[in-house]
């Protein structure tokens, strides 16, 4: 018998009927003598509709007062699905962050979990109950309610599952696992068996939506065996785990893109000592994350700049670049938003060179023109046109030898 | 300068204008310079939505879990209301019942208060924030989420009032304050400026829905100064206070009507000792509260036993009796729906002896049937058919003094 943590998210529990059939699915795998926590996200559209209230009362609410606003996304999902699993004849207790003692730091929207104390979860099993834990909530050291920030359930869920030392977390979701690329994009696309954390890491922050990055991380530092699967089918998912020496080992194991990151170029920037923090100082004052830089010196003592951000900040950092140009001596700032970034990832990178040359040629062969290029140990990403992102997967995808057997 | 707990029900913060609108009253008599906590019901209509959501599941929710999802209604409002008067410039911070340190017992759905530590209030307070906190929900010992059962805010309102020694609690609503009877009723109605906590807690149980009961008990055993008024108008409401002896000092203060209770009747019913236990037992243990009882005796030996229970309890009720009935040798089980309640009151009726005797000659006088009478020291009420109760408020307000000149 095993201690599961199963998280379902917003789309999984969007209705009662979809609530109803969660509960059945928790109650076969306590009911076969397994202890389980459940985490539960607010049901899809809530968070997005609470949002829009704040909106309705103010652009830029007090973020103290939008995490509690927020909190009652999860809390009315536990509270329900607790009814329907008690109304079945299983016992279960909800938990909200404060409650199953989630502390986090006063990051108000983007808080980070700092430590948890399970034994009330583990009083709980040991009466065989079923836990039902909202996600995506903590509180601080003083009591204020804090979330996570977006996909923050699927962190609450691993690092339960690792104060618990549980057996498994599994992520349930509206998709059947990890797939080497987009299945939307491209009908070729595989679901992997296993992946790597590190893979995964890269997957998540090269676009692929299936988990929130700080969840790998977490499962990652901690070890917690970690599954992606469908709440909809019985198939099995997608286990995330330690990289292992028996391990399938592709060259390339998956194929991620995004088309959320803008890019600005700041020409005939005076090369100087220092300019670089000119730059990019005020873009991170205002709380913008970069994320590719490159700087091409085009003739003695000049040179362009040029960085990618995300699509939502772009007319922000366009204006804050504008100021700076101007009292740096800088030429121009030009902005480009139909932009995307193709990426190949795998931990069999490390021990072959050659991907990236291979990535390129592939790409020229189908006349895309690369804009930008950024490498780490297992990944190449290129910034390419937003118009070629589809073909350029597709091409990637059967290259590296990902496509499915027709 | 003064502290002031303000009340605001849930037609008084039903959408995004009129939180607007309370703001600003809040924001005027803090700029005063006063200090002020705000507690908040639940938007109007979404406390019975919750409670559809979960009937929806099944027709008896567990009772933990569902005051955990009502609680959601009362958290929503606190943190829009703040984030509406910081977005207006003044500090606020919203407090939830287990950060308010409201302690109840463990009766959910209708806790009470055990205890109030304001120290988190009073902290807000000398910081000159706005302390917003949730109405109707508190915590219990191990830190459940709990309510305090419909009308509750009025209730969290008083108790922090109280527990701040505050120097007035105002509770706002949708009408300008107490009446001598309902003004939908009965054309003459008058607002009253002041009445007693005694005369209130009568009109309160005999059907006026103005303030809960369980509020003004708290008011009149701690003293609070409390005041019911109209969110909407700037008018002076009716003042709730300490019974002096240079009261205004009426006969009747008011006239309040119930339509919520239905009548029992098992007839025949050998007069035995112990009988009265056998047939109510039953019904207390089924958690049905009785109002008035009474008992003829109709023959040698046979008596008539008859009562009143809430409408919502009628059938249930009815079929306990029906057992009860054949197992005590009873002849039958008589009920009737089409009832109400109409009652006189006022603290003037101790030292006036006649008021019941007046009473009934006016009712007589129109015709009405009395069909059960209790009194008590500050009111007496009379049980009518259900389609007399107008004409008997209209006639007991002209006849008590009450109507308000022409």
């Amino acid at each position: 018998m095993a201690l599961i943590v199963q998280k379902y998210g917003g789309t999984s529990v969007a209705d009662i009927d979809r609530i109803r059939s969660v509960a059945e699915k928790v109650i076969r795998v306590h009911d076969a003598g397994n202890d389980v926590v459940v985490v539960l996200s607010a049901m899809a559209g809530v968070t997005n509709r609470l949002i829009q209230m704040a909106h309705e009362i103010t652009g830029d609410p007090n973020s103290r007062e939008l995490d509690v606003l927020l909190a009652t996304g999860e809390q009315t999902t536990v509270s329900l699905f607790c009814i329907m699993l008690e109304s079945m004849g299983c016992p279960a207790i909800s938990l909200l962050g404060f409650q199953a003692s989630i502390m986090t730091n006063t990051a108000f929207g983007r808080a980070r979990i700092s430590e948890i104390n399970a034994d009330r979860i583990q009083d709980l099993l040991k009466q065989r109950k079923v836990a039902v834990v909202a996600g995506f909530q903590g509180r601080d050291q003083e009591g204020n309610i804090t979330t996570l920030g977006r996909g923050g359930s699927d962190t609450s869920a691993v690092a339960i599952a690792a104060a618990l030392k549980a057996d498994m977390c599994e992520i349930y979701t509206d998709v059947a696992g990890v797939y080497t690329t987009d299945p939307n994009l491209c009908d070729k696309a595989r679901k992997l068996h296993r992946i790597s954390y590190d893979e995964m890491l890269e997957m998540a922050s090269l676009g692929a939506k299936v988990l929130q990055i700080r969840a790998v991380e977490f499962a990652k530092k901690f070890g917690v065996p970690l599954q992606v699967r469908s709440s909809f089918t019985e198939e099995e998912g997608t286990m995330i785990v330690d990289e292992e020496k028996d391990m399938e080992r592709l060259l390339v194991s998956g194929v991620a893109y995004s088309r959320e990151e803008a890019r600005i170029t700041v020409t005939n920037v005076p090369d100087r000592p220092g300019i670089a923090s000119r730059i990019f100082a005020p873009v991170a004052e205002a709380g913008i994350v970069v994320d590719m830089i490159i700087q091409n010196t085009r003739k003695s003592g000049l040179t362009d700049v040029t960085f990618t951000v995300p699509k939502a900040d772009y007319q922000k950092a366009m204006s804050i670049q504008k100021e700076v140009a101007e009292s740096i001596g800088a030429e121009e700032v030009l902005g480009d938003e139909n932009i995307a970034k193709v990426s190949v990832i795998g931990v069999g990178m490390r021990s072959h060179s050659g991907v990236a040359a291979q990535m390129f040629t592939a790409l020229a062969e189908e006349n895309i023109n690369i804009i930008m290029i950024s490498t780490s140990e297992i990944k190449v990403s290129c910034i390419i046109e937003e118009k070629d992102t589809e073909l350029a997967v597709r091409v990637l995808h059967s290259v590296f030898g990902l496509d499915a057997a027709a």
